[in-house]
Parts: C-alpha cells; structure tokens; sequence
C-alpha cells in the first residue's frame, strides 16, 4: 500500500466503466455522480473468496468453518431458531436498535473500565465503519489507516467518502512500528481520524500491555484534535498470553476531550461467530451531553443509509448475550481456533517459511516470492484458495476457516512460493 | 414541504448539536465533517411512532400488525424458522446478494415485461434508495420527489446525500397532478433523478392506466437525460381494481437509453410482509453491458456501506418465493389490508372527513384544523398514535396497523381534528 493514496481520482476499473457506459447507456453514463464515476466493486478479499468457491482447501474469508464450507455456530444461535416469536423475525426494530441488546452491550463494555456510549448498533461492523466515515470524513479529511490494512479500508473511507488516506507503519522487527506510528501521529496537521484495528487484519497482530501502553500515550501527545477508532472486529481472538487483554478504547476513551474522541466499532459478526447476521455496534468513549449528541448523530446517519437493522439477528445476538452457557461455548471454539493457530506457527517454522509477526484474530500474513497475484492464481489452480496481498508482497491464509488436520497441507501448499 | 429545500445548511437542531458539542466534547466538535455536522435523527415517522408505544391504538408504522403489536407473518416465515441450516444464518452471504435469491427476483420482474438487471440485493429498501444516492446523487444533483413524500427522502437524498430536493406536485383534482408534474419534469436544466413512489407514501394513491401511460409519455419527452427511480416499496397493495396493475418500471425500462435510465427498488420488507428481515433490491432497467456496469457499482457502494446483506433474512425470503402456497397466503393478508382499508373509507365518508384521494398502501392523509403536531400530541394523550404530515397540514393514519375492529372508534378520535 503506498503511503498516500489519492481519494477522489479514477481508479482504471472506473474509467473504463465510464466510457464504455457511455457508449451502452449514455443517459446512465451522464447521470452518475462524481462518486457514481469512482465507486466499483473492489476485486478484493470478497472478490477473491469468490473466485476460491471451488476449492478444496479454502483459505480466504475471515469466518470459522470447519474446513469444508460448513458452519461451526455457538449453540445458542441454531437452539434458539425455534424459539423466536413472529414479532422476533417480522416486525421492524427499533432505530438505533433494540434497546435491550444496547444496553446488554453497554454492560459488557462498562465491566472493561473507561467511559462509554450507549452503543448505536449498525448492519455488521462494515456500517458502523461507514458511519465513522458520515460524522468524521470527508473530501477535506485526513485519515490514518494501519499499513497495511483491509482492503475494505480505503474503498469505504478513501473512495466512497472521498477522504485522504494515510498509511501508518504498522509493524517493525517482529512487533508494533511504535516510533513509526508516532511520528504519523505527531506530522498531523489538523483534525484527523485515526484507525487502529486490533487484532490486526491482514496481519494477525495485537499489542502487548507495553505496546498499547506506548499507543495511548502516542495519541495522548497528539498535536491535532483527534477521533481514534478501534475496530475491535477481532476481539478476544488472542492466541498468545502476553496480548493486552482488552481494545484499546477503554483507556483512549479517558483521554482528555478537548484532544481526543475515542469511538469503538465491534459486533456479534467475528465475537459471536454470527458473520452473516450483520449485528455491530458503535460506540463513543463519551456520557452525558456528548454520549447523546453523537448516538443522535450515528443514529440519523443510520436513518439515511439503511434504517433499521436486521430484527432477528438482533434477537438472537440478545440471546447469546443472555445465555449463561455462551460463554463457554465461546471459548470452545476459541480454542478451536488456536488450535489451528498453533499448528500453522508450528508448521511454517518447520517448512522455514517466514510471517509477518501473527499472534491474534485468523490470519497469518505470509511474503511470496514474486507477485502475489500470481501465487495466489497459481495455487487455485491447485484448489487452494488464499488472499493476495499485494502491497506487501504477501498471501493472506485465514487459517480459522482450514480443518486443523489440513493446516499441514496447507503450509505445503504455500511453502514453495514463499522465501 | 417548500417546493425547493435547501440541502447543505444546518438544520437547527444541528446547529444547536455543534454548539453544544463544542461545550462537552471540543474535539468531536472539532472534528464533525460536513456531514456530521448537519445529520442527527429526523423527528419524523420512526420518533413519531416511538412516542406512540404505549397506544391503545397504534396507526404510525407502515406495518402490518393484529392491532395489538403482535406480528402477522406470512406462514413461510414461522414456519421456515425451524428448518434453516447453520448455513443459512451464520455464514457470510454473497457481496450483492445470494444468487439464487437475485435469479428469483429477476424471473419475478421479468415476468411483467421491459428490461431488467440481475438485482442486487441491499439491506432493506432505505439502503437501495441510499445506493441510488451514492451513485446518481452529490452536492450539485438535482432530484425530484413527490409532495408530499416519504420524510426519509429530505434526509437520504438532501441532508446525508447533499442533493438539491425539489417537490413536484403529486396531487390535484382527485387524482394526479399530471400537469404538473409534466412541467416539473419538463423545467428541468441538466441530467437530474425523478422519483416515482407508487403506491405512494404519505398519500396511499396509485396511478390509473391513463394516469401511468401519462408519466412515462412526459418522462420520454424529458429535455435531460434522467434517471427514473420507481420506489416500488409497496407494490401489489391496490384497494381498487382501476388501478395499473405494475410498476411504472417496466414501461420506463423500454424507453431510449439516450435519455433515461429506469431504476427499480422493491423489497421483501413490505410485498411479503417482512418488515424487519431488511431484504431489499436496487435493479436497473437495462441488460448486458450497461446492466453489469451499473450491478458492479451498486455492489461496490454496498461493499462500501453495509458488506453483505444478512443471511437468514435472504434464506428466507427465498423460501418464501420457492414456496407455492406463498401467492394464496400473500392474498389473504392483502384482503385483511384492503378490509382495513374499505373500513375506514366507509367511516370517513360517513364521518364527513375528507382525505387526500387513496387508493392503496397502507396509508390515508387526513387535512387536520390547525397545526398537524398539536393534533397528533392531543391524539397521543387520548391513546391514538398517528403521524403528522406538517408540510401539508394533515396527519397519516396507517390503517394497516390497526384491527379492523378499531378502525371505527379511529375515526371517532381523529374527526374531531379534521375539517
């Protein structure tokens, strides 16, 4: 990923679309909006997914299967199904929200310390990313995103909102860049947002208690007024014991406000292994006056962009929330998780093949010899499917969606493309 | 509602938010784009039935419901709960939608004649409408929309979008204001959007045949190139048998592609009852190239907002398309509607109340004396849960949500406030 990427120029996939739209349906053509003229479906990791449907060993999406494209659920979410009522599933939820889930989801985030909103919840973690780009970006607006990051990153907050994306140096001799992300911080010049996502996609990282010790007093120092954002999508997907053991959010969220807004984006999708039930939350490190100003606000960007979310989903995530049981089930298939984890470390180290530094959420994130393009088509052709990350120079392998007793292959599969 | 509104300035709830803002939190203050300056959360439709809970009788939402708030599914819907797989809920769906979800949609418009697209799904049909907005709207776009309209129209299309609003006439004489619609389409200066919302919300009306053959007559001989955008939201709840018996879409979509481009958006949310599931579809009326162009970026703007659309919602609506006893059960609830319906014509006219001309959705607009929010707050205390429509001095009753036993002791309480 280059450092700065330009918004609001043409992508090649979106010129072509313009003139060739011209020719097919020239009304389409002079009807478009400037963003109608950028915006394309990016042929990024979903693209990607798509394109390893067939695959025997698939690598790609960031959800937990077991190995053959089934789903792995926590027990709550099938044994419930029967359970919900008509008025569950058919009747509109409340804008905003349920206000039970909300409230559910507030205690949980109040029991990890600091202040905080009552939290808004979006249609999965993509919208409450999409309405941190309504309140706080725009053409004029700077944001500093993790270099590198998910993609999905600079299509919603550089090409559909049109603001400036900076890439910060995230990692650096096998842990966080600190000095790296600091002097980002401290060049800023005005008002910014700035995105931390821990554990980190595509990298797999999480902090240290000194590292995100070293983060918060980086921001604390800022020189600029700023909104710092954790997408905490991956959270508690920690597989090592020294990862600090909570978002950063709780300790940026009592940083001094006339300096900082912290605001935490997370949700059932990765947490409750409930991908496809399109349940986040967004929140702000704010109470009082402040806390309903801004809930006002995410809720009226809400309004506009898809009104309320999905009823069920927000039934069932209740639920979960309420099930003495969840907790341990939870865990269980953490474990499931790491268990994977800890065979791919182990088998790459034996087949040489070097990561990035991975310790958290599903991903490793592995440099190949030559193209990345390349390995990852060259290995499809083998039916196994991996994500491309090319400004790197490396393939993403989401090892939560590999069988355990597949991960051998899988390094097998990979190892001759990487150094 | 004014002829033309003013998109870009600040409302005054808002600009009362930013000075406050600026008191309790400077850098969130210090930090609010454009947008998040001028968003917050309309006291419109959605807040005007949340002060409505606690009614007796409860005619604010667009929902149908047995009068007493519990749900009233299609079958399918109940039924299906139980046999969903783990797949059909916690996996992630296809960016743009399941495919054999948006092949089901395609044959059912195809059926009705004209061009169309594969569609796409999106999250609920205020995410289709917030697609439109990414794609053919911005900050020097001019859109045209009934008056009076839907109030999430203002906030999608003028406060989040930018665009400039401007009112057509919808109604005169009973029936449509042909005229002037035709001038306002006719007045137009540069390429621009068109909204058709039939049947319409606030009013309930739909065109006639000649009234339809009428539109698409002054839409093809529209100066500028025009995107023609059917929001087809409550399509098929017709009350009288005069009525075009299709969306203005198909017409529209054989028109010349020099000049117009027809846009289709409908939904499971209100045409198979399924209000909270969020299953809508943005399709385009036009094929091969210009179709695939135009599907990728409303993909693409949907990757950019919400990802992929919930799972189980998808499953089942499919289910309820798949299943042959859906049309007979689709029916039975439409003819409990038009009950609904039929009754408070019949207790109106004999009440000496005048309405606006309806004819079908779910609504009447009912002229009240004086202000249409005293007579809504003085409804409240009596129980009765309405809407006010302040732009053209009436209230909204939404008769769909009311048994047809209360609709009588309705129009008791509302003929009071009525001329």
């Amino acid at each position: 990923m280059p450092s700065v990427v330009s918004a609001r120029g043409l992508d090649p996939i979106a010129t072509n679309q313009l003139a060739r739209l011209g020719v097919v349906h020239p009304a389409a053509a002079r009807c478009l909006s400037d963003l109608g003229q950028r915006i394309f479906y990016p042929r990024g990791v979903t693209a990607q997914a798509a394109d390893a449907a067939g695959c025997w060993l698939n690598a790609t999406v960031g959800q937990i299967t077991d190995g053959h494209g089934h789903a792995v659920p926590l027990p709550t979410i099938t044994d419930s199904l029967g359970t919900l009522t008509a008025e569950d599933v058919v009747l509109y939820a409340s804008q905003g929200g349920q206000r039970a889930l909300r409230l559910a989801w507030q205690a949980r985030l109040k029991a990890l310390g600091g202040r905080v909103s009552l939290p808004v919840v979006t249609c999965g973690i993509t919208h409450a990313l999409s309405t941190v780009a309504d309140l706080f970006l725009g053409p004029d607006a700077t944001i500093l995103v993790p270099a590198p990051c998910w993609g999905n990153y600079q299509h919603i907050f550089g090409r559909r909102a049109g603001a400036r994306t900076i890439g910060y140096p995230l990692i650096a001799d096998g842990g966080l860049d600190l000095e790296g992300i600091d002097r980002s911080i401290q060049a800023l010049e005005g008002p910014a947002v700035l995105m931390f996502n821990f554990p980190s996609n595509p990298v797999g990282y999480s902090p240290t208690d000194a590292e995100a010790a070293a983060l918060v007093d980086s921001v604390a120092r800022s020189p600029v007024p700023l909104v710092v954002v954790c997408d905490d999508a991956y959270l508690g997907m920690d597989w090592e014991p020294e990862i600090h053991n909570r978002s950063l959010f709780h300790a940026l969220s009592m940083l001094d406000a006339r300096r900082v807004l912290a605001v935490k984006l997370d949700g059932a999708t990765k947490e409750l292994f409930f991908f496809g039930g399109r349940v986040g939350f967004i929140s702000f490190g704010c109470e009082g006056e402040a806390a309903a100003i801004l809930e006002d606000k995410a809720i009226g960007s809400g309004r506009a962009s898809v009104s309320s979310a999905p009823t069920s989903s927000q039934a069932l995530v209740l639920k979960m929330l309420e099930d003495p049981e969840m907790p341990t089930a939870q865990r269980a298939l953490r474990d499931e998780i790491r268990a994977r984890y800890a065979a791919l470390k182990e088998g790459l180290a034996a087949a040489g093949v070097e990561a990035w530094p991975f310790n958290s959420a599903f991903f490793a994130l592995i440099p190949v010899v030559g193209d990345a393009h390349a390995a990852r088509r060259a290995l499809l052709k083998q039916g196994v499917g991996v994500i491309a990350e090319p400004s790197v120079g490396a393939i993403r392998v989401s090892y939560a969606s590999v069988h355990l007793d597949d991960i051998p292959r899988l390094v097998e599969h990979i190892a001759p493309f990487c150094r």
